[in-house]
């Protein structure tokens, strides 16, 4: 190293500048991206693998009236105290790629962009992954609600996963595909219904029902969790001793519905129902410390619960190498 | 849509299953993937683009003795609580690229695979930002610890980005490349040293040094941070009326050091005035409400910071689409 006195310490930084100047060749500036990075975020529970993989964001205008049984000024102190801005809801979606034993299982689809300008990413997310859609063995499904099944089909109705065995509540069909149900439902409800004819009608002897309580994986089994919808569904995955949780929608965003668990979000058709199927999977989660996973969870959406004076908070899973 | 009486309900799934074991075709079982994703995570502030990237963990086995004012456990109490194992401190690493009108000032460089085998990430996921070595104008260091500027330089001595200024905070300099200041100190801190010479000693000349106060980038103006080393240094990077502070080692793991901010971890050169420097940053972020990054805190490294009866919380910043 150079001896430093304290003429050439003193002189340095203005020597440097000087050379710098000098030396460096001009170079094309480099424009800020317009994309995001890949969303896509594995992690090992035994001997399963998943993948977190991200779809994007809904940001949807909620105008004082997201959540049933809260002020709108209750529900924007929530997003304030989550450093989110007012009004507008971020609904985030995170698919769950599941590799037991080299067979694939994905829970929820995603949006195919058939939901907001800003979702729709899960296929280009799957393809960083290094998985072709013709990969995937098995769609397993939550519920019925658009943003779960959309990615099933394109907007034009053509399949996303040529080979995969679309796997689905039995009362969550029972509810949706059967017209009598349609009647008198408000207009929203309405598309949901039309909405799972369009996915599934044309498909449904491929379409394989469960019945929730069963094992419809191997290492993954189902999980009563009505109330959000007639047949919503969660998810517990076992490898050896270990166990996780896949939430669905039984918990939304954290820091409305793990902080403040009664609270009803308009998106859960019988609230009282939904709130008891929350209060119980976040209490199983807390006690038990279990790794869980939600689809609405901030990206990579899992992590574990713990419980507070007043409700739950979710600490985000650390982000590792493999 | 087919019509379901009780009877094809009821045959529906055993006639699904058929069905799928006689269309699926035979496929390669997909293997688990051996690496992670790419870490790469941007947002944006103002009109300019902060790429965080990440480099990987160095799992640190602590044995009780890393926090000098506190019991081991203690220490494995908070780890716990945040549902890491006990005894073993993850140091996650991720650096700041910051885009500022096309030009590129990488803060800090990771750990060029020199500190742990689980680091090392940060120029593959550089590349997966699309981004060369050579395309960085500024490397930008906050201080002279190892796995800040470990990154400059292989492990065989070259150069890793051929077109950058080297900046760095003078004091760090007067210090670590003063021999006068290797008498005396530890095994460790005498590494160091070493260390310091091996990455500068023979690119003296082009390493440009700034009084920490000053602007040094278009954009990025540092702060004064000293205790964790003598120089140590964060930064504030402004856009229009958008601030965000850099807070480099001034809080570490948040789980630990956010929590529990008087904890005095054994890489704080000078306890208490690390100590001041971390709450005087601490209460800025809170009251200001100010986006944060960190170069030890769990990746995407950013977030906002609030005050809690016993200490502060990190709040991650929600991933979103650009």
């Amino acid at each position: 190293m150079p001896k430093l006195s304290r003429r050439t310490f003193l002189a340095g930084p203005a020597l440097a500048a000087g050379c710098a100047a000098f030396a460096r060749p001009a170079r094309a500036a480099t424009p800020a991206a317009t994309a995001q990075g890949p969303g896509v975020y594995r992690y090992n529970l035994g001997d399963i693998q998943l993948t977190a993989l991200y779809d994007g964001i809904w940001y949807l205008p909620i105008d004082g009236k997201f959540v049933r049984n809260a002020s709108g000024a209750a529900v924007n102190a929530a997003l304030t105290a989550a450093f989110l801005p007012p009004n507008i809801l971020p609904i985030t979606f995170t698919a769950l790629l599941v590799n037991n034993g080299g067979k694939l299982t994905l829970i929820d689809t995603g949006t195919a962009g058939q939901i907001a300008d800003t979702a729709g990413s899960m296929i280009g997310n799957l393809a960083a992954a290094g998985i072709a859609p013709d990969a995937i063995d098995t769609i397993l499904i939550s519920h019925f609600h658009p943003d779960h099944i959309d990615g099933i089909k394109t907007k034009d109705g053509a399949k996303v996963f040529a080979n995969a065995e679309i796997v689905v509540p039995e009362p969550e069909w029972a509810y949706w595909m059967n017209d009598a149900h349609m009647a008198g439902v408000s207009k929203s409800v309405h598309g949901y219904f039309l909405n799972a004819r369009r996915i599934f009608s044309d498909i449904a002897p491929q379409v394989r029902r469960f019945k929730p309580g069963a094992e419809v994986v191997p290492g993954i089994v189902s999980l009563p969790a009505y109330g959000h919808t007639p047949g919503h569904t969660a998810f517990a995955i076992h490898s050896g001793r270990q166990s996780m949780l896949v939430m669905s929608d039984t918990v939304r965003n954290p820091y409305l519905f793990a902080r403040h668990p009664d609270w009803q979000p308009i998106f859960d058709m019988d609230g009282e129902q939904a709130v008891a199927a929350r209060r119980r999977m976040l209490d199983r989660a807390a006690a038990d410390r279990m790794l869980v996973a939600a689809y609405h969870f901030p990206f990579p959406a899992c992590g574990h619960i713990v419980k507070t004076v007043t409700g739950y908070e979710l600490v985000p899973a650390m982000w590792q190498p493999l």
